[in-house]
């Protein structure tokens, strides 16, 4: 780790030390102990910070807990993992989550009728609302996950043995979502060029009407697929769904916090997106927002009474559990929220970086793309077995060579030792940030005499 | 907010905007922009230290994200809020989620078989071994708190319109899952103490199947209730439970993390702990830990094959959702667990702080325990009607003289207004703190003449 981020980063730690005396000591402040105990922790962060700017020192923190390293790679490297890029928290975040981290946090000014969409204080009733209008939706509700906005809404409507429509291409939380409910799922066939369409989607709905006598129940299709980031006809099956009367249940996870998401425009029941993997935000969060036609259903409240007591719980929602995100969590998600909201705007430009690198990719002789090209997307899905792989084949730290060159140059995320077919994403990261992944992927393929053109 | 409590939230914000540069930088280091951009944040952060030294200077930074206030009551004061207690980050948490805050960072080191307890950088699999031990359990799973542990228990166990059996203080997250399992609520009623005895579950888990014609499917109580946080015969009706072989899960969230919880000294076959009210953890979070008896059943992987791909996702664990908590939240767990393991053991020392507290609130004039008594917990609910309410009756603040009169002393937590029955937790606070605290409801008994035995 270069000294300065790791100076950073005890500076920090040193200050959370200084914050643990705040946290110890009585309201009337400090007595002369404290007061000692805190110059020497002043003293000592004062050395960090000298040490920050000129950039010198050695390592004294390499362990948190006395067993967690250091997690630096966002401050060391440019990192291309597919599902961490939109989830790398903003500047804002972070601050939100050292002030609010602690457990029940949003709770200080919880008051009837006790829920935490309801709250006023931070915002979250607001946000809740600001959500909503943002996707285009009726209602927002905040989720552990998107996952868990699959299942409250196949919880909804799925019955034992009822088919639910996703694609093939699904994510696997879709069919744990419907197999938790006791459904089954019944897959959407890609075109030719690996695309969902809505006229597939029309024709599997009347297969499975066909094949079992009943609609299906839910049709549960990602904008952009968790393999490819293939586009599929969204507001087509959005479309297709309600000629047939059957809800539909958008998946942004990959679009909901990068892209403009219009629900109604696209004809959703529900949208569901994923804050730790698009909107910067500490997993797990996310955000299920639905039409007012479903809330009764799928935002009933508790109907249960106690046989005994008859205690009711009647504000509290089914399917969420009551309250769901009541920590960091959420709040990082409200701090992001601003810079969320201005950068979907520019999707267009993380697109276009997109296509910038993988062009440049292409141009390294044997390297394909899998996904459709030009991208639509920053996920990516790349073909190297014509060119990286080839290397591989004899080298002694096999596909792990890749991994080397890779992170030598201070390039991260890529799955360690794959060097045929595999994911990367690009999002976030600037013009000259593109440009020097570009030249390094095309650096290591010089040096190992793989052909590039110019 | 003092000043140097104020400086230290604007110091740990200046190094996460430091941090934001290294960033946004290219890995070969900065250039003379961001140097000079590096600069003068490193002079302001000197300038926030030199502040914080002296404890002078004014507030610069009021505000996160332009809305959110900078939440310092852990801070600035004594809280007794009831459920935060337990759940207020420890210092090598607040290290761990500066560090590990971005959407997946658990993530980084993922491979096969692709299931969040099964990474072993960081140490997360040895953690869920321990965190299985530490519970005298077989297993253990990380879930997005306690409630979304007995959803999973829940939708293992209840088909429509079963009877599970909790108890007339069970938490409302109980009666939910329960309702969301389809499955219907059976109260054990208390005895005389407020207590719920292994008899009383007997004799109900008689009348149910008396009443219905089987046997309830579940067994679910808390061994301390959120009400009263009164400590029920849990050992005992883990025994009845078997007795009737009907699986027992034990409601842990207010003990796993602040006192020892034996699973199989208890009998239980699940036990459920929650991470932000019990285990300085930031929300949601929470554990579940299960018997190898029920691994099959309860964590049952996925069977779903897609009809048209055959996909598989084999590993997944249906009731999970897959990983649950894949960043931020779960390192938090990891960071507080030492500390954690350390301080069930001193559990005594809380409680005798807690009746200390107790005691010399009942020497206030007209003060009640409506707890058991003497204390077995942190958490009491008391009956301030004849002492403190006796004042709200005539003053223009009504019951929030209260708060103001505690908030003046550095106390927050109460029930804001409330002067008749309220809860409080004095988990974790010191003895001097508890004198504090009890000194201050003295001071402010005195303050409104009402009498206070010597």
């Amino acid at each position: 780790m270069s000294i300065r981020i790791q100076k950073t980063f005890e500076g920090l730690f040193a200050l959370e030390e200084i914050r643990g005396l705040f946290r110890e000591s009585l309201p009337t402040g400090f007595d002369a102990g404290e007061e000692q105990a805190f110059q020497e922790k002043v003293a000592r962060l004062k050395a960090i910070v000298a040490d920050l700017e000129a950039g010198t020192g050695t390592p004294h923190v390499t362990k948190i807990a006395g067993t967690l390293d250091i997690r630096s790679r966002e401050e060391e490297s440019i990192n291309i993992h597919p599902i961490q890029a939109a989830g790398r928290l903003t500047t804002e975040a972070r601050k939100a989550i050292i002030s609010y981290g602690d457990g029940y946090s949003t709770c200080d000014a919880c008051r009837k009728p006790f829920r935490l969409d309801k709250i006023s204080r931070p915002g979250i009733a607001e946000f809740h609302a600001d959500l909503a209008k943002w996707l285009n939706m009726d209602q927002a509700r905040v989720v552990p996950g998107a996952r868990r906005g699959f299942q409250a809404v196949a919880g909804t409507f799925v019955e034992k043995g009822d088919s639910v429509i996703v694609s093939a291409l699904a994510h696997y939380t879709e069919f744990l979502a419907v197999e938790n409910a006791g459904g089954v799922v019944k897959e959407v066939p890609l075109d030719n060029r690996n695309i969902v369409t809505a006229e597939a989607t029309a024709q599997k709905i009347e297969d499975v009407k066909a094949e079992t006598g009943k609609l299906p129940v839910l049709v549960m299709i990602d904008h952009f697929d968790y393999q490819f980031a293939n586009e599929h006809e969204i507001a087509g099956i959005g479309k297709v769904a309600h000629q047939y009367d059957i809800p539909f249940l958008y998946n942004g996870a990959y679009t909901v916090g990068v892209q403009p998401v219009d629900g109604k425009k696209i004809g959703a029941d529900f949208v569901v997106g994923s804050g730790h993997k698009s909107m910067a935000s500490v997993a797990p969060s996310g955000v299920l927002a639905i039409r007012d036609e479903w809330v009764p259903k799928a935002l009933r409240t508790t109907a249960m009474v106690g046989d005994l007591t008859k205690r009711k719980f009647g504000i509290k929602e089914v399917e969420m559990l009551g309250c769901t995100l009541m920590g960091g969590t959420l709040l990082s998600m409200m701090a992001s929220f601003p810079t969320v909201k201005e950068r979907v705007k520019h999707w267009d430009e993380h697109v276009k970086r997109s296509n910038y690198f993988i062009g440049r990719l292409l141009k390294i002789n044997g390297s394909k793309v899998l996904s459709e090209y030009p991208r639509n997307h920053t996920l990516t899905k790349v073909d190297t077995t014509g060119s990286f792989d080839t290397v591989a084949k004899t080298h002694k730290r096999r596909g792990f060579y890749f991994s080397d060159e890779l992170s030598s140059r201070g390039i991260v995320g890529e799955f360690a030792g794959a060097t045929r077919t595999w994911k990367l994403n690009t999002y976030g990261l600037a013009d000259r940030q593109i440009r020097y992944l570009a030249d390094m992927f095309s650096e290591i393929a010089e040096k190992y005499q793989i052909p590039v053109q110019a």
